[in-house]
């Protein structure tokens, strides 16, 4: 299309646009309500943008980043926008352009020697493992959504078992990224895809890229390590006297089984009633009446043929931590009951309430005493709001949900809600925790990373940066 | 001292010495005879310097950062010495100066329940397991040698349980790092120390310094996550008759012991009888005259009481690949012995002739075709040389040492062995292979760095490290 058919160029958006439109095709823009579905994220979160942007190869999106260098404009990668910062979307001003790499899906290796695949940014976790399952391999990376590879890496996300398989950073082996070209020219593609697990020359320049939500770089396709997929597997849920009990109970679990402790979550009783309030469907495995909390605790391993002996060893370990007083109850099997009951908690508690959600993390040390300080506090300073917590106790964290009874929504305006989120994040902070366990920072909690980020690291963020990107053409959030 | 007792201060060095004696008084440094010991490393590479600092907490190495940048100082950081790429030594200029971390070594926290330890950075890798061995806990980084932790974390040490445990960097929970200040003030002191496995806060600032031998800032310490110690144990020597039936041979104890198999290591039959002809008391475990390369096979976990089912797996799956021809022969047991051989070989090969070493890895599926590929070539162009591999086959890993027999010496003069070194590499390059696998970029390996490295990578890296350290303060290594 030649400049004479476009209507006049009043932003640099439209001029970004049309010249856009003339490299890659009219098919990868969209504006108006073709962008709309590209507008909002999960949680409801909504942006505006001058335009979308689906580039189909790594190529295109060079020349995406050169053409925004050019006219000053500023994209916001995004993904399947499954996050829960707010990150994938455009702000409010309608100037940012949404880059997705929703066209880029492609499976370019699976190598089941090296237990490694090469997918491009836009597939999804669900159809990677997909593609892993055939050959018995997993990316073991557990969550309640789907998000694509790239926004999965762009997060950083945790997940379930992370005390097995660590978070997503540790099973990235490389990574291919555009990084803006500091002259305005093309973006620069940086090929760090190697699937090496001993690649120690120098700065391991991926690690910039993960986490940070395209801000340092658009990720056009990752290399990820596969584990072998679980062959053995042991679920138990317990009910336990309070948190302090749930420290052992951990501790225990790792003496008896080691490396093969895959997941030990814990929720409160309260947590629990929700959802078995919420969802009639999903019955409560073990009303136990004086139990805080509950765990459910996974023991998994891919060495086939363990299933009986860690049935015998865990009734063993629960028949010694119940003479203790450590467990007051327990219910073994039934993996994918208990599992269901444990995902459906964050929807069960959106319904009483309006929610305030927290995403902190621990030292495991600290967690019982966190969790008795901050329920304390607000028994006494607010009363009338109800606290639910669950979430990844055996890595140290916390999902911890401040519901505000809808009775008692007038009395809690923007102001009151904003310095009870503040006030919270501070008792984490004097708790050793983090404001950001595994949901990344995005514009929803930019505030508390500001207040409770180590000042000489937010400037040295910042320069890194700058040093990257120094037109400023990435990033929904920027560190400076 | 006044500056009146001073000797003039002919260079830099010189002011910066004196500077530094009256702010740190005179123990902390170190000149002539005395330097010595901090002046050659483990393989006896030597370099000259102004002074040695040691200073004795993090606020004296940020008055020595302050320090450097005044007067144009080049600060060297080492810790033990006992890395492989000459980085922890200052040039042969005399115009740099080491800056030890030998006296910060006490151990600020051990926390059992999390799993943790803070320490700092001079504290050695040995005493570090000490100390967490009284709880049944270990950082599981597998070395032939002794590091300080801060040189363990410069190097990112890979080690011989790599495929269980990772690397050293996915160990590291938190930093304690001095980064220079733009302006020529005290170092900055960036505490990112908190020991959270859940910490997704924005960029991961720690990564930026592992690895990289404190080229971008001086760590002084580092929380490490602590596993739990292994209780069952086994461990096979296996006669293979080639290296793609090692491949099969790893699959398929993959396939049986999944996240329990612990190291699995190969090595050529002539790096075999280099060490029991080196070595008469190490005893071959099992001569196996059609064997190309020997395998030891470790499956261990930190679950108690497994013994006698891994032995029974181990047999049975011992006689299916025996039945295959994949297995010539196979020993179990003995796993200190078979350890012994294993440490014992690159000493053995030195004393063959002049070694040339590489630490080569690639994609697991690549290592048997680049063995015969490399072993063809220099059997063909380099017939009066002998060649040795071992290593870390399961991990991708693999050290290659290209012996040159006292006989022969004169015909491998520099000029020709810089080109054979370069031709090896060029070789790995081309089966997708990295010319540092785990021992870092140091001046020993620095031009292949230039050369291997994608163009983009060098220069992104590089200016990070401008951003980081504008001044040029730090580095034996730059990567401008």
């Amino acid at each position: 299309m030649s400049s004479t058919t476009m209507p006049p160029a009043a932003t640099a958006g439209d001029a970004f646009a049309a010249e856009l439109r003339d490299t890659l095709g009219p098919g990868a823009l969209l504006h108006g309500e073709a962008a709309g579905p590209h507008l909002v994220d999960v949680l409801g979160y909504t942006g505006r943008a001058a335009a979308v942007v689906l580039p189909r190869d790594t190529a295109e999106v060079a020349a995406v980043l050169g053409a925004a260098s050019r006219h000053g404009v500023r994209l916001v990668p995004q993904g399947n926008r499954t996050g829960l910062v707010g990150g994938a979307l455009p702000d409010g001003s309608g100037r940012q352009v949404a880059l997705s790499l929703s066209r880029m899906r492609r499976l370019r290796e699976l190598d089941p020697l090296n237990r490694s695949a090469t997918v491009e940014a836009g597939m999804a976790l669900s159809e990677l493992n997909r593609a892993a399952a055939a050959h018995r391999l997993q990316l073991p990376v557990d969550l309640g959504s789907d998000p694509s590879i790239g926004g999965l890496i762009g997060a950083n996300a945790g997940g379930s078992r992370l005390l097995k398989y660590g978070d997503t950073r540790r099973n990235v082996l490389g990574l291919e990224v555009v990084v803006p070209d500091a002259h305005g020219g093309p973006g620069r593609v940086l090929d760090l895809l190697r699937p090496l697990r001993k690649h120690n020359a120098g700065v391991d320049l991926k690690q910039l890229f993960i986490g940070t939500g395209g801000a340092f770089g658009v990720i056009t396709a990752a290399s990820v390590a596969l584990q072998r997929a679980e062959q053995s597997t042991d679920t138990t849920f317990i009910a336990l006297p309070d948190y302090a009990a749930a420290s052992r109970v951990l501790d225990a679990f790792e003496q008896d089984f080691g490396d093969l402790l895959c997941a030990f979550e814990v929720m409160s009783s309260a947590s629990l009633e929700a959802v078995t309030e919420a969802f009639p469907a999903l019955r409560h495995p073990l009303p136990a009446p004086f139990a805080q909390c509950y765990a459910l605790v996974e023991v998994a391993s891919a060495m086939p043929g363990l299933d009986s002996l860690l049935a015998e060893r865990r009734d063993a370990l629960l028949a010694r931590l119940h003479a203790d007083g450590l467990v007051l109850d327990a219910a073994p099997g039934h993996t994918e009951a208990f599992w269901r009951l444990r995902d459906a908690l964050p929807e069960a508690i959106a319904r009483q309430g309006a929610a305030l959600s927290f995403d902190v993390s621990f030292p495991r040390s600290r967690l019982a005493a966190f969790r008795e300080h901050v329920v304390d506090w607000l028994r006494r300073a607010h009363p009338l709001l109800r606290v639910y917590d669950f979430g990844h106790f055996g890595d140290g964290g916390c999902h911890l949900v401040v519901s505000i009874p809808s009775a008692h929504a007038a009395a809690y305006g923007i102001a009151r809600t904003v310095q009870l989120r503040g006030a919270l994040y501070e008792l984490a902070a004097r708790h050793d925790g983090c404001f950001s366990a595994e949901h990344g920072v995005g514009p929803l909690n930019a505030a508390f990373y500001r207040k409770h980020v180590d000042a000489a690291a937010q400037t040295l963020a910042a320069g890194l940066q700058t040093a990257t990107d120094p037109l400023a053409v990435l990033g929904r959030f920027r560190y400076g």
